[in-house]
Formats: C-alpha cells, structure tokens, sequence
C-alpha cells in the first residue's frame, strides 16, 4: 500500500476512556461491513463513475495535447472555477509548486476560485496577458462566480491577444449539455471537454477537472490514477472489512460521534505542499455528511504553525474533536544546521539536524501529546508524498466519506441546501447589486 | 465607528428557537457587565500592556529607519517566526498585497511559518540573497521552529553578502533578556528590536511584532493604532454593557454555547485582503479560551469560495454553529459584465454588473439564507477596508476574547498545554531525529 492507515489511539483500549469502547466499535464495524457491501455493488454495477474513472486510459490524449502546448507557450494560465471546480486542481498543483511556479517547469497556475475585483485588478495588471491562458471550469455551466469571470477577463484577452487568437487561450470544462459557460464557448470556437455528468463536484479530481490543472503543472496524472486504482481495489477486495480501511476510517468517525459526540473532524499536514489537502477534504467531507441535521466538521490544520495557535484548544479545550495526522518521513530532507552554532546545552537539541528531522519530530510529539491527553486520534503514514501516493489518498478519503454517508443515512451525493443562497444571491444581483 | 455590528439575527426574536432566548441574553449580559468593568479596571491600572501599546506614540522611530531602508535596497523580505509572530504580519500585509508583491512597492514579503524543507529549499534558489532580508520574530527568543529557520539560512545568507554585511540584512525581535536569539543577534551584531514581555504572542499585533512587517509592507501603522484606540475608547467609555459591542459579542457567543450547545464560531470575511485575518482570529479565541475543557472552536471561513464547500453542512448540519459575516461594501468596486456579452435572459443578473457588485450579493445573499435556516448570525459591517478600520476590527475581536475568558472563568492571556508537546519535540530531536 501507499499508506499505513493506524487507528489504535482512536480506541479506547489505547487512550482509556475518550476513546471509543470496544462494544461501539464492534457495533459500528457490524454496520459497516453492509455499507462497504453495498459500494461494492455500486461500483460492480457501474454506478460509481467517480470511482470508474481511476481505470479511464485514453480519455485524456486531447487535454494532454493542450497542455503540452499551453506549457511550451504561456506564462501563466489562470484557472477559474469554484469549489470542486477549484481545490482539486489546487491540491494537485501544490504538488509540484511551492509558491515560486512549478519545480518542473512550464505557466505559473493561478486559482481563482472567488470574485473579489481588487484581486483580479492585480490579476490583470501583473500578468502579460499576450502570454496567458484561462481554464474555465464549471461542472454545471451557469456558475455565477465562474462566469462572471470569463464574461470579465474575455474582453481583456481579446484585446490583448485579438479575436482569432483567443481560441488559442482559453479552454472550457463542462458537462456536454447547454449552459451558459457552453454558448460562451460554442461563440468563441474554444477547446471544450466534456464533464461526466455522474461525477459530482467534490468526486472529481480523478476526471478532466483535476486532469486540466495538473496536466498543465506537468505531473504525472496516470501515477495519480495508479494509486487510486490500488486503493480502490485494496477496498473492494478486503475480505473482511476490518481490512478496508477506508470503512475502518468512517466507522470510527462515526462511532465516536455517536459514542462522545466527538463533531469535530480535524485534518493536520505537515508539509507545506500539502497545504490544500485540507480544503479539498473540507469539502468532500462535509459537502456529502452536513445534511438532515447531522454531519461532522472538517477542518483543516497546518502542522507546525497551528501547534502554535491551536494546539492549546486541542489539548485542553472540549473533548469533541478527532483528528487524523498525515506524517511523511522527511527526516532525510533538507538543509541541516551547523553544529558549531548551536554550541550552547540548550541549543544541543538542533546540533547537526535536518529541517526535515526537526519537522518529522513535531509531527511524532504532537501525535503523542495528543494521544496522553486522552484525545482520538489517527496516523496516515505516508513513505514519500507523490503522484502515486496523493492518488491514493484522495481515493482513501472518496470512499470513507460515502461509506461515512451511508452509515449516518444520509446520501454522499447531494447537496439540497446550497441552492437557495444561489437563487437569493441573482435575485438580490438584478435587483440592485446587493446593496 | 469604523464598523457596525449587527447581533439581532442570534436572538430567538429574529429567528426564533434556535436563537438566544430573550431571558439567557439578559443573564449573560449581566454576567458581561462586570467582565467589561474588570477590564476597565485592568486597563486603567496599567494591567493590559496589549491594549495600552496602540497609546504609544515614539516607540517605532527605529523600525521606521530600517523599514525606509530595507524598503529602498531589497528586493525580498522573508519574515521568520511562527503563531503570534507571524499571523499578524500576515494578516496586515495582506492589506497592500494581493499575491504580486506589495501594491505599494518595496520588497515582496514572505512568511516563513513553518519547518518545511522542500518549500525552503524553492525560497533560497528562488531569491537573490544579495537583495534578501531576514526578519526573525520570536518573543521568547527560543522557538526552536525559528531558531532551525534563523540558523539554517544564517551560514548562506552570509555566504552571499559577506559577514561585514550581515547586519545589514537580518533584524530580530524578541524579547530584552538573554536567549538563543538574542545570543545569534548579539553575535553578528545584528540590529534587535526589543519586544515588550507583558504582551502575548497572539495579542501582538499592535506591537513592534506587527509593526514590522507592516511598516515594511509600506502600511500606515499608525492609523492602525487610531482606529485600534477609536474601538479601545469606545468600549472603555461605554455607560452601559450593551453599547460595548466586544461585550455584546462575547456575550451571545458564550450565551449561544451555554443555551444552545454552539460550539463552533465560524468568521466569513469575503475580500482575498481579508483572507489571513481568520487565521489571526482563529489563534486568538482558540489559545484564549481553549482551556479547562471549556472555550469553541474558531473556525474561518471564505466566502464566496466556502459557499461552494462549507454551505450546505453549515445550513442543513447540525445547530452548533454561530456565523460572523464580516461584510464591506464592495459594490462600486470592479470591472462590469459588457451588457452585449450577456443577452440571454438566464445570464441577464450579470448584466452590467461589476464583480464588486457580485461579491457583495453573495455575502448578502449568504447572510439572509443562514438567517432563514435559523443559525445565529451577527454581521460586522466596515465601510471600507484600510489600516484604521482593521485595527478597529483586530481591537474588537481582542476585547471581546478578553472577555469571553472571563465569561468562562478561564485566563484569557496563559496556554499551558502546548508546553508539553514543545518539550517532547526537543526529546524527539535529540534522541534521533523524530524517528
């Protein structure tokens, strides 16, 4: 496997009595083991696309060619897009980026996943537009953010590059239906590539949504897919669900919410290019769980700066959060620290180590720290952080997340309540610009 | 006032049962009148050096020289320090930088927060050294995260300019005692700022901690503390509890987790410049109250990005949830949708529309849908966001922690818990490098 999955401090046997019981975990584990079932069947059936497309081989030779081109001709591409439109990409692309544009080469990706005006103004005035691409990303096509943005930056390009030009400089993903996003499209003669209609938002980093973005930073999309595939199949294959740890992950979330009402999701990384994991599981998790009153939330941590701003609420605070820990082993990387600086005893810790040695051992400390304090907790342990590892995370969190669904009776697939605020938002819009 | 602030729609009169009923809110007001008295008290006493430091007037003379300086000679300013130490920075910086460098000129700043040694190693082959400054902020002088930063890049900072010309290019603040950081300042006779040691890390922010970067920044320091000292005199003045606004908030939100179980407070800011500001407010309210199994957890929220991640668990998941809608008038603000581009009549809300306008209709839009799903919501409305109206806000969100810790009994300004995990990390490091 890509990742050892070790759930010990989430029990009770381990951590006495905040930790779930050995009876709840049983109960839970029962209930489980039909909810891991029925994926199976699901996805036998064919119903999963989500999952499915992790065996997709020829679907992604026309993106490819773009990219490819896109990368040898631009400076920068400007991906726009929300939500799952958004974080998946982001994810990916930290990858390979760490704020400086991307190690391996090629445009500096941007995302701009909201409509702030001064952002897109500095947007705007920073970038050689002559030498910009813009990937427009909406699942359903009608998107407000999304397309307010390219209705924005359109005529801004078109002066920039010429009209018969723009084709060359903007590309379109959307579901192969009409939609507003599609019209702009069909009008301007843009790359389209078509959305799977069966995959929702939140479930997509797998398809031509995640593809684009991390295509265009020049890493390996097919690795990606490996690892997913061997996570999946890991699942699907587990005798005995105590070995599906995606459906050992959710029925320990959901134990402890049933058992200590433990409502608090907390996700901590330590790597800085892992930073929009947590977003991009923010959404999976509670996009698919927060409805019909129920739900857990998830929240993102960044390990070493959060020990210094939320590390005291963990530890002392109410007892109604777990959290999940992704440890890499870094200890080999990174620069080390002269050991005729630190000559002083109180320095003697530092002597001679890596960056990497000191930010593994915050991440053991705070894992342990936690543990003593009676806190539930769980490791994911990765070997090294890439393509093929990545995938297999997100595959891990895909599926604990719908068998979490499934166990709270609640479906992983929709989400009901976010269509008001949209319908309110135009109204207010048309009927004065929101003031 | 720089800010309102609206709390009507957390009360059970707006929207009803699972607001705060009209005889709690009477009871934690009358909890809230003599926390607000002790405070006044405290201050007048000389007690709270915190909010005393916004009065100071010639303290920033020397920060101001190096600033100009730095200003004018480097290209870079990478700003060493973790928590406290570095979020306000971040929070402030934030206002003249929109991810291009600082809309003002002068040096891009980075802050450097965590021990990452891949993100690093992209920093030092990204800059040119020679044009590079070091600012390296620890109050204790002895955070071993810094420190490891400090001493990692001291040897090839110094390899590039010379040691003769080391001073020139790293600054420290810390505390005026002997610490590892004092020693390494001492040592290359560096320029050191002195930080005051009865103000907290996460209550710095009017302090040389955030001066410094926002001096760098190019920010108007000064009319921070003003509008700071507007909303300090403001609550100090107040004849009755009720026109305190940090007292009116500290009391809903430690009313709603009392009557109601509201165990998350989540802030919604919707401006990109706005974005740090939830991490700074994240540490203050969990460090502060997080603590004897009481305090909430703080979480932030981005709109318009959140509306498409966090929305539907916040309006159809469980009722644990109080929301703080930071609202700014943005509607004049942006480029317009070209009326030609949008004839359709699906597409005709946007027509004509600038994306300030957008912007400023979804957070509306935002606000009245958790209203009408009956989850408590306050909004803090500025007028426009500078350098006053933020130390307004940061002033009233420190003033209304202070006195939610008295609400709860607990010492707004200690962390205890987080000393174990520091000490562990060291034993880990030194027994073999977190292994």
């Amino acid at each position: 496997m890509r990742y050892q999955h070790v759930t010990e401090n989430c029990l009770a046997t381990a951590i006495g009595d905040t930790g779930l019981s050995e009876e709840a975990f049983a109960g839970v584990l029962l209930e489980a083991a039909p909810a891991h079932d029925r994926l199976c069947q699901l996805h036998a059936a064919g119903r999963l696309p989500c999952l499915e497309v992790v065996g997709a081989a020829d679907d992604l030779e026309p993106l490819r060619v773009l990219a490819a081109d896109w990368r040898a001709r631009l400076a920068d591409v400007v991906v726009l897009g929300t939500g799952g439109s958004s974080l998946a990409g982001q994810t990916l692309c930290a990858l390979s980026d760490r704020g400086f544009g991307p190690a391996a080469g090629g445009p500096r990706l941007h995302f701009l996943d909201n409509v702030d005006p001064d952002r897109l103004a500095a947007l705007m005035a920073a970038l050689d537009l002559s030498r910009t691409g813009l990937a427009a990303i909406s699942k359903s096509g009608s998107t407000a953010e999304t397309l307010a943005q390219v209705l924005v930056l359109l005529p801004h390009l078109e002066e920039a590059v010429g009209r018969g030009r723009l084709a060359a400089h903007v590309a379109v993903v959307t579901e192969p239906k009409d939609s507003p996003l599609g019209r702009i499209a069909a009008r301007y003669g843009l790359p389209r590539f078509d959305h799977d209609p069966g995959i929702g938002g939140r479930f997509s980093v797998f398809s031509v949504v995640g593809a684009l973005p991390a295509l265009m930073a020049g890493l390996d999309f097919a690795a990606l897919r490996r690892g997913a595939r061997e996570a999946l199949d890991a699942t699907l294959t587990a005798a005995r669900v105590e070995e599906a740890a995606p459906a050992v992950g959710a029925a320990i979330a959901v134990g402890l919410l049933q058992e200590h009402r433990i409502t608090q999701d907390v996700l901590v990384t330590y790597e800085d290019r892992l930073a929009p994991l947590g977003l991009w599981y923010r959404q999976l998790w509670a996009e698919s769980l927060g409805k019909d009153g129920t739900g857990t939330t998830p929240i993102r941590a960044l390990g070493t700066a959060d020990q210094h701003s939320q590390l005291q609420l963990y530890l002392a605070g109410p007892r109604d959060k777990m959290f999940t820990i992704l440890r890499i082993d870094t200890a080999g990387e990174g620069r080390a620290v002269d050991p005729d600086l630190v000559r002083r005893p109180e320095l003697a810790y530092l002597a001679g180590k890596r960056m990497g040695e000191l930010l593994h051992a915050e991440a053991e400390a705070t894992a342990a720290t936690l543990a003593r304090h009676g806190r539930p907790l769980r490791l994911i342990a990765l070997e090294r952080l890439d393509e093929a590892a990545l995938g297999a995370l997100f595959m891990h969190f895909m599926l604990e997340t719908v068998i979490a669904a499934d166990l709270l009776g609640v479906d992983a697939y929709d989400q009901p309540a976010v269509e008001e605020g949209k319908r309110l938002a135009r109204e207010y819009l048309a009927a004065g610009g929101g003031r």
